[in-house]
């Protein structure tokens, strides 16, 4: 991970490129962003429990799909997620991971070999950017991508299908929209439940418990022109919120923005 | 068209009818509204204009899908909608007709045999019946269902595309929703272009020109709940205001609720 490397990644990020030169990036040291990387290819949340969450993790995916879209889960002990891309290794494939212990973070790091155990599951799940390449494919605006940033996220006061100890306020991204492409907003995040699907409100914050001036860790943009309606969809940071609550003694997950690059085509999610 | 067969139209309702069934009623005699009969069937808003005015009309159409749903054009002179329904007779099979001259509204008619000619020809057009039962079927709850009554109407200040003497601005229809069912009556709606498909505006009325107290020919309800957002949807009026702009010497059309009943299933309709 010395400078070198680090300026082949960068002069890497000009060009598309292939999944699996991505992760090789990533593996070679690369440690930004991946948003833009191996467009048209579905990038995925990451959350890695001790087996004895598994379950309950695992029920509380299947009861809550719109913040929850599993795309995948490892067999136990096991770093291969062979169903999205053959040589991955979840231990070196992301830019940078998080480190949560009793439910509290507490580092960043860009390996996780060290931590690595045979007790340890791993469990991927669809992402916004999915839908949000889908939107920019559909001529549909979002100023905040033009800028570089990301969505506004907001705690709701929305209570989670509980699963034994994880349990949460369901978390949701915002996006503003022209009334017109709110409508086709909608219909294209629609044709993607794997990546939250459509979204869960429209209009007025305050009906969802949300107040847009207070955003969830400051994440992301809360501007709103006067002609358009905030939509809510939920987000992939609601489970990191119910293992802050579960409290599981080691939680690794990827750090914002920096996700595992799979080799599932965004396209072959939609649903019609 | 005595009492007698008033009386036997009135108990029929009780029961679902086939498309056959009801259009050998409204021959019968049957003069009320074709709203909840046949449930299950296509009914379609009827345009009947001198040849002279069927191409731009055809035109017009075609360049305003939203609000003219063409399902079916006849052949000049034909009273056959040989594709809606094997003995359809357009001349008779309507409850009731509104007669237009130059434009303007003339007469109330329950047949059209004294006025046609093989000059005249016939379209068939999608009605919002076909997507407020799909709505329903949705389990998305509208009031003014509940009481009988039918979507507010609304003149925008849309421009359609005009095509020879045919221009109208958008005529809509407004159905309130709470939020969470506002994204599903956008999906539901969505999955039926051939019958206005999607709404085409959601939220502040002004946007498009339309103050909610001014409803269009006094038609429908304008309630609204502090909770709920205005959908308004393209409505089959708008060819209407298009006839009145156009001013053929001759123009009949279905009154207001009294359709033809086809034997087009509305689940046919459904793009997916």
């Amino acid at each position: 991970m010395g400078q070198g490397s680090t300026q082949a990644a960068s002069a890497a990020v000009c060009t598309p490129a292939t999944p699996a030169e991505v992760r090789a990036m990533i593996r070679d040291g690369y440690t930004g962003y991946t948003g833009g990387k191996a467009p048209g290819y579905v990038q995925a949340n990451i959350c890695i429990l001790p087996k004895d969450y598994a379950e309950e993790f695992l029920l509380f995916c299947q009861r809550n799909p719109a913040p929850c879209p599993l795309l995948e889960r490892a067999d136990q002990g096991s770093y291969r997620l062979p169903r999205l891309g053959k040589e991955i290794d979840i231990r070196t494939d992301l830019p940078r991971y998080h480190v949560f212990r009793d439910g509290v973070f507490c580092e960043e790091v860009t390996d996780i070999r060290d931590l690595w155990s045979n007790e340890l599951v791993t469990f991927a799940l669809g992402c916004s950017f999915s839908f949000e390449e889908a939107l920019r494919e559909a001529g549909l605006p979002m100023r905040f991508m033009d800028r570089g940033g990301v969505a506004g996220v907001y705690q709701t006061d929305i209570e989670t299908q509980p699963a034994g100890r994880f349990h949460a306020k369901l978390v949701v991204t915002m996006r503003p929209f022209a009334p017109a492409d709110a409508i086709r907003a909608i219909q294209v995040t629609s044709r993607f439940p794997n990546v939250h699907g459509a979204p869960v409100h429209i209009g007025d914050p305050a009906a969802i418990g949300v107040d847009l001036s207070r955003r969830y860790r400051d994440v992301g943009s809360d501007e709103i022109l006067p002609y358009e309606l905030p939509l809510f969809w939920a987000c992939g940071l609601t489970p990191q919120l119910a293992v802050a609550n579960a409290k599981p003694p080691l939680c690794i997950t990827h750090a914002p923005s920096s996700m595992l690059v799979t080799d599932i085509r965004n396209a072959s999610l939609a649903s019609f």
